[in-house]
């Protein structure tokens, strides 16, 4: 594990399953299918980072509000469930209300605290991303609320890490990303970003890409002491 | 559906899950880890898939013979099974002798029958698809087996599917793409290909990527009939 050669300015986090826990959908796909409430949410998010992934080879961008929802009809009719317009609309309005888990909002305050500048960089789009923020009010914690809608292309591509400096006008090598995605730190360290992996799931391995994460922690709150200290 | 409009001159067919059955390894999982052979099996081709699609997004190719050798190691880490190196290379050379599906044979001869000019065109490396095809005794069924090597990234990139076209010199009008992969269609669709699903698993519903398949099929030898016959 290389320790960071230049000081951190900037901390930026992914989104979906790192602030906001995406599987908080689970209790209203029960209340609309009662016992396929967890294969409903688990196949939605599996096809939806699936379809993120398409779409970005197949160089045919659509924002992540509409794969979310392709991804929705997909699982539904996948599990066979009767999806009408109100399930459906009901269910994709989960996504702006997504819970926090517990450790982000103390871990982004000491960050804070030392002085760094968060963003959130993530595959959603700016609405569904801004509307989750302010709903968990912690909109107000962000320098800059960072969408791929630009790039036109979703993560891990390159051309999307390299929107963290460019908004913050700060180096690359000043960069900290944080996921608790392990391709998404893959995306990040070959794009030449330090980075923290959020091991959210205990003994869950790395990808096994090339990219290992520089520093692995648990949670946000061991992450300001994962952080050397500025000189 | 739309019918094909121009004379079809080139079948190209995609290679694993469609005249491959890459579930064939199942059983030899199964024999180096009672119980477990299904769960690695299944962790091991979606991880493949997997990990095709993140090193194309990062621009990181590497070969589809390293990735699936890096997608066994992760699918074992996973399931937390002690994969020695001779386990290892035993699995890895099982992806060399992979069994047929049963049309594969009399629709590939149905189809040669009808004039028509087959190839094959996979993520495979070249040398793992040539180990196969001679394996199961069809390399001579077709003009041309084209490999994603050359495009340095994997289906469903535009960028591969241009290629039946430019290796066999006939427009892209008159190729159609065979695959059992949705994903795979929605990729040979959008690239302009004619384009059949063969359907194998009953009832699975097509991806919601807005690029369905023109034709489904159950099965290769259904496919002879659904080709319109020539002008």
């Amino acid at each position: 594990m290389a320790a960071p050669t230049e000081r951190l300015a900037v901390i930026a986090f992914d989104a979906y399953g790192t602030l906001f826990d995406v599987f908080s959908v689970t209790s209203s796909c029960e209340a609309r299918f009662p016992g396929k409430g967890d294969a409903l949410a688990q196949l939605w998010r599996a096809k939806q980072l699936h379809y993120s992934l398409l779409r970005s080879v197949m160089c045919q961008f659509k924002d992540f509000w509409q794969i979310t929802f392709d991804a929705l009809v997909y699982a539904a009719k996948s599990l066979r469930l009767d999806l009408d317009i109100a399930a459906r609309d009901a269910l994709m309005d989960s996504y702006l209300r997504l819970g926090l888990f517990p450790d982000v909002r103390p871990g982004l305050a000491s960050l804070t605290a030392r002085g760094l500048r968060l963003c959130v960089l993530s595959n959603g789009s700016i609405g569904m991303l801004q509307a989750a923020a302010a709903h968990a009010n912690i909109d107000r914690n962000f320098d800059a609320i960072i969408s791929v809608d630009a790039a036109q292309v979703f993560k891990p591509s390159p051309l999307v890490y390299e929107r963290i400096g460019r908004t913050l006008g700060v180096p690359d090598a000043s960069v900290a990303f944080v996921s608790s995605n392990s391709w998404d730190i893959s995306g990040a360290r070959a794009a030449g970003l330090q980075t923290f992996w959020i091991q959210r799931v205990p003994g869950e391995p790395q990808e096994e890409l090339g990219f290992p994460a520089h520093h692995i922690v648990r949670t946000l709150t061991d992450l300001a002491q994962a952080i050397p200290e500025p000189r």
